[in-house]
């Protein structure tokens, strides 16, 4: 009989973490894992407090997370994945650990601190047999199913323009430099490594335009800007790219961009049509071929691609928001590994890979050179 | 020890079904409730199927929902309440059931067929010291706390006129009339009751309007439309209303309007300022002061008032959506449960409540009346 | 040889006077006609100055409208049409002396104080062979033209519902009920008749309805709100019609909606389709069929109606405003009275008359006939 | 006693066209300055018919540009200026005639084919005492110039990034690209010079960086993309830029971007605060301090900056389109001409000058020259 229920385990998320919030109530949005071990906090105390609320049982409430890869590997009813979402100077020696005790990684973004991090992970993956999924966020949300089809299918021919963005501004909010703030680890290249906001929002503006086009990004050609002025890694980043085959684009990324909350987006424009998508507006895409009126589709539709209709879980016009985009790489990368098991093979779901972790640090790494260089080409597979 | 988390069963919601899932998704999401009991489907099969990849243990599986209230009221470790999110002619037996058993409701609205019934559900819970909650899902995304609480606090001064709406198509679309089609009940008296729009989107927008305004809604003008032209019941309704304090407001609703999700919104307008909102865009509520530019705020943002922030569980731009909402009303009714629990006085927490449920269907019969009658004044509190 | 050009003279409109601008600059748009005379203002100083500017003759600048109806109905080159721009409460005198005179009219809304008066004016022109044309400014924005049509050609089916509204908020700006303010005189039943709201803004809505839908108005059943409290007219109106053929609508209007500016707009739903146009966004048509996506339709678009289009003067995306939508007023006039003079039957042109005049005061005394004996349905016909 | 009034010719904008009617219709929308004289368009008898139409007497219709620049020069009451609204590759020869001949000029941008013809321009307008006016439109909405001043004020600090853009997509278009097309020269080196995008849309962008910052751009780094992918010139470009304070930009223009009309917009961010404008919705000003919710300003309100509020003709929300914004241009340079004329020091007033003709021109060459080097750096003052 086949196995329709996996169990994960999570290092970091607890004491109310908002990140972890994402992927445990992503990864429980369609029942296909259960959440059964964890190491969420330093703080024994807190940690078992939250096991025991998410229903975890209490002997798989871990110390630290080598004695849960340890255990959690030496039982029959073991973790099959585990959900990294720990600050990013971490993951490189938590995501090993699991690898190297047999068990899949689910990892927050960016993958690692440097390129050959990530590859060693990667290699390391790809060595044992096991799957590494990365979740970069916004590329899940169901209307661009529909956007990623429309360019895979020719709908816009040969692309011209891809223009994209992701402008916030929490660096700007009242305390966000104190050094007591959480997040103000961003700023430090010791916990950072070379790159902030690059490497905090560019690199999902990046997946954003690899996934949409279904081409890599073959160069970079990046211009940065500081706030504090004299901060020691970027807040803004203003980049020129070209994909694979040659077609120009242009994005820029921002923690300084005030009243802006979380404001991705993507244009692509081709000789027969355009599509544009913004996070501030995620459940519609905005279509427009040559000489017609523009069109805005709806998640959820009938005239949508039915694999592009499929990815929403409600009728049209419930929004569906950021949980859910994460639950959309949790149903993927949970139903690749449940195939797996099953020895199925179902030809793979749409979600980002051990890949597309080194190919992010490649861009951040590329995005780095180039300015540091003084805004000249780099190409991603010379970083 | 204080006790933390309830258990909570469901009747309604297998197989996929929509409205189950938003409940089941919604009580889970802060782990205040875990779903432990079910009789989900009529399939037995299925409902086994289902209550296994949701962790309800095999035993809690039932037949029927008498079976189920009987069941778990004798358990030591019995349900607190139960979700009922079966279609509307079902909920008086089912809730009157539980309630008799000395278990909480929740219910999906319109609570039942009649105000009658619905007074008598009321009466049975306050005579039992039970609670009941109905899920009228749109008051409660994070930006509407912050315009209740600003009406509540005189920020808009005087109301002078209220506007709300609920367009919808779902009426219009491929084959939603066919007998086959499972939404077809709407349309039919039998099942439906006396009303289709009004009963199944229009007392929506009464909430809405009762709980921004903080005011009940006095009386009703209705003027009704039909589609197809020779339906037994409303498609849309077009209704002038008066608050208790005698502001004026109109409302319309229709499940015919081509190109309309599911766009219920509200524009509230006092002596010193206005507010709107909408729920296209449902994380920003659009303010307007007297002699100022339009402010437009966004969720979770550290200028909102503490409570209205409080509603948010993502940072500001991080889209929340319709499972979010119904996360807010459970989130709310749990605490309240779990503080009569722990006999705390903890004052209360927004959700809507019986009284909600009776008024909600006064609001449908005074519609109903007033268009029959020729479209004249009816009070809510004379049907 | 065929006359190409008129003249026409202004009463009102001098001394910086907003709405003069609008006609004078809508009426010259297009070279079809070419202010020749005028009493723009009773300071005789500044109208021969205004007059100056605009290159009118000094012969041709009357200390009153009574010399200059006289004076140009004798000239051999005298004026074709007089524009009248001065408040309300003239528009009957001054509209009644040229037609006496033989000069064809163009008059701003509403029409006069009276349903009288308008049918007194109306009859007076038809039994002289002259035209009136009233400035109902919005349905003349060019993607309405295409709606019009839509509408017209079935597109949308039977209709279902239709919603408009116009809501603004200058009563409520800084220093605008004081009596020196200019237009205070619109809160004074002396001055501004049985009607704020409603014969200030209302009758624009009224006119969009008719002119959208091709049908009149049949009934309407309001509720008017007040602000100040105790102001003598009402300051928002909340409506419900009927159509000809039984369509229900409704419309609201306010001139105390804090943070709108001049927000009117219309929503049409039929059975096949919908249709949708705001102020707020002039230059845009959102059309939705059934089953398909949202479009929005750009003006002056290839894919529109060879008529929509033509109505027009820019290329797409280079917004045509308010004073555009006036210039379309007068160019369909302007057109009208040339065939007229040419001895030619062009068939007419789309523009306001005097039974639109007529009709318009016949919609404010109905909803103010609705209000006063509580809120019954009047018909338009009645009053 | 001081002129008032002036009296301008027009070369070009006959016999219908387009850019034509905006530089007749802005100019003459304040009644600053009468259309006296033209040649119009090269056939004759058109000209004539035009030049009745538009109330210029029969014998200041000319054949052609030079016998008008000679005859008005002799005139007692000769023209005060001349606007040429003729394409690009003649604008040269024209202003040279007319500035020798002691007129004043304005001119359709870009302004010449090279910098060296725009800086002969500059210099002989100079030497001779007369004024030329580019006419940069978009920068001359009225909100726009709330914007400038609040960076001229300091209100957004130190500025960090700036992005702009102007998608369009006329080359899309049914037979745009057919030789027989009107538009089809600018795909046209010989006629269109060294750029196609940047000189027809991209200087525009620039203009508005340049005005609305109220800094020089220092340089560019270009790469440029085409359609059809033969095409002798680009059809977009996307292009970093550097402020002269050393602010990082970025900016794209494209022809070819489906489904947008004529979409220029600019968005500034600076320390404290950020502004957004879009010409899709030109009336409105989107205004974010930090910490603060985003605030939309609105044309001629009255918390508007008194110089800004003045820029609008007519109440809030009655938009003012691209004919106003080119009369603001009009009047601006009007105002200036005539403040000369009358040998008063009226300060200037905002209008693009040579020296922006000048500067535009060296836009295009750099970006020409960055992205024919390989995508480098190129100062506009080294080209």
């Amino acid at each position: 009989m086949s196995v329709t229920q996996l169990r994960f385990g999570m290092v970091g998320g607890g004491n109310g973490g908002n990140i972890g919030n994402s992927h445990r109530r992503g990864a429980a949005m369609d029942s296909l894992a259960v959440l059964s071990a964890g190491c969420f906090t330093r703080n024994f105390e807190q940690n078992k407090k939250d096991g025991a609320a998410w229903g975890v049982a209490p002997d798989r409430i871990y110390r630290d997370y080598k004695e849960m890869a340890e255990a959690e590997s030496q039982r029959e009813d073991g973790i099959d994945f585990v959900s990294i979402v720990t600050p990013n100077f971490t993951h490189y020696e938590i995501a090993k650990t699991f690898l190297e005790h047999g068990i899949h990684v689910s990892c927050e973004k960016p993958f690692t601190m440097t390129v050959a991090e990530a590859e060693e992970l990667r290699d390391l993956a790809a060595a044992k047999g096991l799957e590494i999924c990365l979740t970069y966020t916004y590329a899940h949300y169901p209307v661009l199913q529909q956007a990623r089809r429309m360019v895979a299918d020719g709908r816009l021919g040969r692309l011209i323009s891809v223009v994209a963005e992701y402008p916030q501004d929490w660096l700007m909010l009242e305390g966000a430099t104190d050094p007591s703030n959480y997040a103000s680890w961003f700023m430090d290249p010791k916990k950072a490594g070379m790159s902030n906001a690059t490497a905090a929002i560019g690199v999902h503006v990046w997946y954003l335009i690899k996934s949409m086009t279904g081409q890599p990004v073959d160069r970079v050609l990046a211009d940065f800007a500081y706030y504090p002025e004299d901060a020691a890694l970027e807040a803004a980043s203003h980049t020129l790219f070209r994909l694979a085959d040659g077609t120009r684009g242009l994005l820029w990324d921002s923690i300084t961009a005030a009243g802006h909350d979380c404001d991705i987006g993507i244009k692509i424009y081709g000789e027969k049509g355009s599509l544009e998508w913004t996070h501030c507006d995620p459940i519609h895409l905005r279509v427009a071929m040559k000489d017609g009126p523009v069109e805005i589709y709806s998640a959820e539709r009938a005239y949508l691609d039915p694999h592009a209709r499929a990815a929403s879980r409600l009728p049209a016009g419930h929004p569906e928001g950021f949980y859910e985009a994460f639950a959309n790489i949790y149903r993927a990368f949970c139903t690749h590994l449940l195939d797996k098991k099953n020895g199925v093979d179902g030809g793979g779901y749409f979600h980002p890979t051990a890949q597309d972790g080194v190919d992010g640090m490649r861009f951040v790494a590329a995005s780095v050179k180039s300015y540091q260089e003084g805004n000249v080409w780099v190409r991603l597979d010379e970083v």
